[in-house]
């Protein structure tokens, strides 16, 4: 039973209600895709974003910002099959929208109807069909036995690790969408310090709940992960658990809160470190970070290896016994982690390239003294390197 | 270099400082799996939590809840590795805890050592390995390179499944809590009633930042998911995107607030109505929701299959053609969706136990009317069904 698709394949661009140059960043990204396709003869390609596998690439590739299926073919365009296609038919751009319920909610089913519907069946040879690298073992082998005449690939540094790599270096209209979530985050830094110095803001709740509220009251979708306020009690931890309680926040010692925005769908994230009555020791602590946290951006530039900035943190912190017990930055966009992943482990080639996104976030933990981190927002531009959001130690 | 293990290994039960009765509860849950085990000849069990491949196995597990990898062998006990290990030292339950950056955070590393841990290498023939019916096809074939002496096993209907069925059903632990979050959360029912009523929360921001103010001053870890709350403008959609904004709730129409505590671990799910003004439509509407909800109940019973009541409702909606868009109900405890998934799907043969939690929730969505859902958390008890919260439909 095909013939509801193809009678949706004459809609196509029939919900391109929207401005053009809209319409072509979607297009430009499907070309570069199609293009590596073609290199590697991949006749069919298959993203999945569903609860227990996410993947915002179906967002990047088509604005969808839900649950769905998504297939592209070089020649004859793609096909998203959303798990809700009211929101599908407001938000998203593709060549044809599916409801998933025609196909069962079966990503098997799909895959073969979508093999069908761009006509992998009258090929020669043995069609490549590119699968999602999370795709488990298991759906791996229903995907190859519902298709044997197709060859099933499922790899790591396939056409997904292309899309995550196009996806690192940001367009002009991301690189839009971050100026004015830069400025969001940057205002929301600034009445969070006037709220806490106030004491306005007392408990951890308290500012998780504030940040929150301001996300939603200036437009945002919300935060871009569950907040994480930390006071002086355990911020030695690296991720508090639970992320926040009804406990005193930025009380004597050192208190960590660690935050990020979502708009349009893009994360920002930054960590502010208060200090109340700091002794010497921790003094001397938040200094070390700070420092590292220069050092870091020193070394941040265009076509330089992500190591040379984590090797020259480990470096700082070595010489006086300390060590960063996590990665020092990661890339942002649609996912609040994704590549570039900034670490200084020696499998690490990952390059710094003009259009990228990333977080610096240097931090030491101790249990006896607390925890501080300084994490900022970066971007790669043409003309250097520029912090976008202002998060700071602060002093009390 | 294995000799950091065999220490560790002397210290097992170490950290035991916790009383008798709570260690029991996960030593009788190993001793479960281990039987199931040892009927299949798997000599070894892997579980993994992290980003990307969620599974509250660990916490039902260990009691551990954040990153980690579990490795359960029906000989020699049970290692758990963390990713944060003061964490784990603080609420984990293990015959061993390892930290996972021992293992250089990899998890092929990681089933190699625990193989050689479990003394694997001096068994007769190929042991047999089983790993998370999750695990990508890429990361199996690592597996399997990497232990090229055992059997490696990915499957969906095995020992994993069998823990995801006896998670379902509840032991007496877990119904206390249970008893204690529905208390909580009707406590919330209540109070959010209240405060909609008199105007103090009037967007759907106020509502759901209340809610999750109010769960972290009861004690709870949080929201179990995040809050819906939806007003008469967009409640058609089944999940409106995004999931709360600075918007009126409980405006003239419908509004829908689909929400729920985390206590322990342990999730609750409920969804309440608010009808302003209602037309009469708007009531029929109402009114065959609750019809649903009742004939659902009285379907619900042990050993009932699932898709009794899940048919029930379809027949109900169908004879006024309508059509309920989402499944009937799903079982509650860890995750805030699992077994059971109540549902009419003919490949459905899940059959209701004692001892299971989950949602009724029936709902209907017309983008003229509105929205309308009416979702509580049941209880199959020894003495039969009984509702554990009580969400209802509010007539303002």
């Amino acid at each position: 039973m095909i013939l509801f698709i193809e009678e949706l394949y004459l809609k196509k661009n029939a919900h391109y209600a929207i401005l053009d140059s809209v319409m072509n960043i979607y297009e430009t990204r499907w070309e570069k895709l199609c293009l590596s396709m073609k290199a590697e003869n991949i006749s069919l390609l298959m993203f999945e974003d569903k609860e227990c596998r996410r993947d915002s690439s179906i967002r990047h590739l088509t604005g969808h910002p839900s649950d769905a299926l998504f297939f592209l073919n070089p020649e004859k365009g793609n096909l998203l099959a959303p798990w809700d296609v009211n929101l599908a038919n407001q938000l998203a751009h593709a060549d044809a929208i599916i409801p998933y319920n025609e196909f069962g909610r079966e990503p098997v089913k799909a895959l073969v109807k979508s093999a069908s519907y761009f006509g992998l069946d009258g090929l020669w040879g043995r069609p490549r069909v590119e699968v999602p690298p999370s795709t488990p073992y298991p759906l791996f082998l229903q995907y190859a036995a519902a298709l044997p005449n197709c060859e099933i690939i499922c790899r790591n540094k396939g056409i997904h690790a292309r899309e995550s790599a196009l996806r690192a270096v940001k367009d002009e209209s991301e690189i839009r969408i971050y100026r004015r979530l830069a400025e969001l985050t940057n205002e929301l830094l600034d009445s969070i310090e006037t709220n806490v110095r106030d004491g306005v803001l007392e408990t951890e709740a308290d500012v998780a709940l504030f940040i929150e509220a301001q996300a939603r009251k200036r437009g945002c979708e919300g935060s871009s992960f569950e907040t994480l306020a930390a006071g002086s009690e355990r911020s030695f931890g690296i991720h508090a658990f639970p992320s926040y309680t009804d406990a005193l926040f930025a009380g004597k010692g050192l208190s960590i809160l660690d935050f990020g925005l979502k708009y349009q769908g893009y994360a920002s994230d930054v960590t502010m470190t208060f200090a109340r009555d700091a002794s010497s020791e921790q003094k001397e602590l938040l200094d070390l970070v700070e420092s590292a946290y220069n050092l870091a951006l020193s070394h941040v530039r265009d076509y330089a290896s992500v190591r040379d900035a984590a090797a020259a943190v480990d470096g700082l912190f070595a010489s006086v016994g300390r060590i960063l017990p996590h990665g020092l930055g990661h890339g942002l966009g649609l996912d609040v982690h994704e590549e570039p992943f900034i670490n200084s482990r020696v499998d690490n080639y990952e390059i710094l390239k003009t259009g990228m996104v990333f977080t610096i976030e240097p931090g030491l933990y101790d249990p006896r003294l607390g925890g501080c981190r300084l994490e900022n927002d970066v971007i790669l531009g043409p003309d250097g390197t520029e912090v976008l959001t202002k998060s700071r130690i602060v002093i009390l």
